[in-house]
């Protein structure tokens, strides 16, 4: 009998052996964890005709929507994100929206596949937790064990084309002595988000209740702490979503694509 | 009688002004020091149908391909490199090219413009020269008055939909001590070609000889100095003529689009 490995902290896994596992069905949990070391991605899959409107939008909002790989039309297998990954089986888990409305969780999307379908893999910010973590500064949904509060703000994004809306920031409070250090250090990662886009007061960028994520949960900001604020990548989903397309696919939350980029090759040369 | 400014580094005018020069047939030469410390651009219009493979091509290899702005299939008027400049009529003088081959070189190309026409502004190392010449590095085909000498190297671009083929380079000699500095130095301007992609022995990137570049005009290298090599934006428009599109229009050498974009603007933050 074959015994193969679960991938959790104590038996890491490579990411080929993560996709390897998901796309066998074995591995349908989310991916937290998973091949530590390497860059996970968002997934959104759109329709053809909004896809030269999607990458302008995304070359407009770098920070919020930061491309690792886009594919060609009708095209699942990457190559640059990973190699010869299959985009309809490797993720565990997919959520299919028409008309901007949720109509399915599914663990693979090679019913759903049509011909002009365009992918785009968007980076993360759990590339940059880890090198906060590594020059410890603490992350504290990790720490609480929840998701990463993330807030709607009155920071406009770029329109281009269709595609127009707020950007959505994830938030991480860090203590005073900290703060500088965790602006140079998530300023490295370029490619996944850089640098935090505000410091301090939630009111200054539209966040009324601080409380109040619109997106993941509340966490606990200790006296001494100031709260940075970090474009994230579920910016793109969100403008995407105003849209309605017929049909968009995306990852389920959680339930990312696992890359075979090194979270450090992330980094600014 | 209205007498006008006649750009020149003794007269310095604004973007705004030089355009409109240029718009009015006042301004035909080459753009050379006109609205110093102002990125310029080099220009790229394609059909419709080759839009997306082309950003992708640029997302893919952001050191040749720095897209300063791209803009909506159709659209000539920009909002990002400049508030409300008309690419068919802002620039001095364009090649206009079918199925590869130059057709005509016009001031104007109000009567060539379609509908599905989509434009590329891509940045351009003038912007990081002038940063060099402020850190006493010193620019050889400047103080030489040749064109940057340019060669085809070894080394691929990253391939997207129909656009392939090798990276172009520019290369400027540095003496020994200020090599690292240059590197520092042009490594700040990411959005514009960024730090070198090789440094030293030409002919470890295919280069034979260093004396024949394939476009632009040999300068001296003296003892004691090191070529540097950067990403060039002819990249972009040399893939795009090997596909030998029905129609695309670029610049003529020399004669780009002025941005309102400060150089200093371009740097990482």
């Amino acid at each position: 009998m074959r015994t193969r490995k679960t991938p959790n902290s104590q038996h890491p896994v490579s990411p080929a052996e993560a996709r390897s596992l998901i796309r066998a069905g074995e591995w349908t949990g989310n991916t937290a964890g998973v091949a530590p070391g390497y860059a996970q991605a968002n997934l959104a899959i759109l329709p053809g005709e909004l896809a030269f409107d999607f990458l302008l939008f995304c070359q407009r909002n770098p920070k919020p929507c930061p491309v690792l790989e886009g594919l060609e039309p009708g095209t699942w297998e990457t190559r640059i994100a990973a190699r010869g990954a299959d985009i309809r089986t490797d993720l565990p888990a997919y959520n299919v929206y028409e008309k901007g409305r949720l109509k399915a969780t599914v663990g693979d999307i090679t019913g759903q596949w049509q011909d002009h379908f365009v992918t785009f893999l968007i980076g993360c910010s759990d590339s940059f937790e880890e090198a906060l973590l590594r020059a410890n500064v603490p992350v504290r949904h990790i720490e609480e064990g929840r998701n990463v509060p993330m807030y709607i703000t009155n920071i406009p994004c770029v329109p281009a084309g269709v595609f127009r809306g707020p950007m959505v920031v994830s938030m991480r409070p860090v203590p005073h002595r900290l703060v500088t250090r965790a602006v140079q250090i998530t300023g490295r990662y370029a490619q996944v988000h850089g640098a935090p886009v505000h410091i301090g007061e939630p009111q200054a960028i539209g966040i009324r209740d601080i409380a109040k994520p619109d997106f993941g949960d509340a966490v606990s900001i200790l006296p001494g702490e100031t709260p940075l604020f970090w474009a994230c990548g579920v910016t793109p989903q969100a403008v995407a979503m105003e849209v309605k397309p017929d049909i968009c696919i995306t990852h389920a939350p959680g339930h990312m694509f696992i890359t075979d980029l090194l979270n450090e090759g992330l980094a600014g040369s």
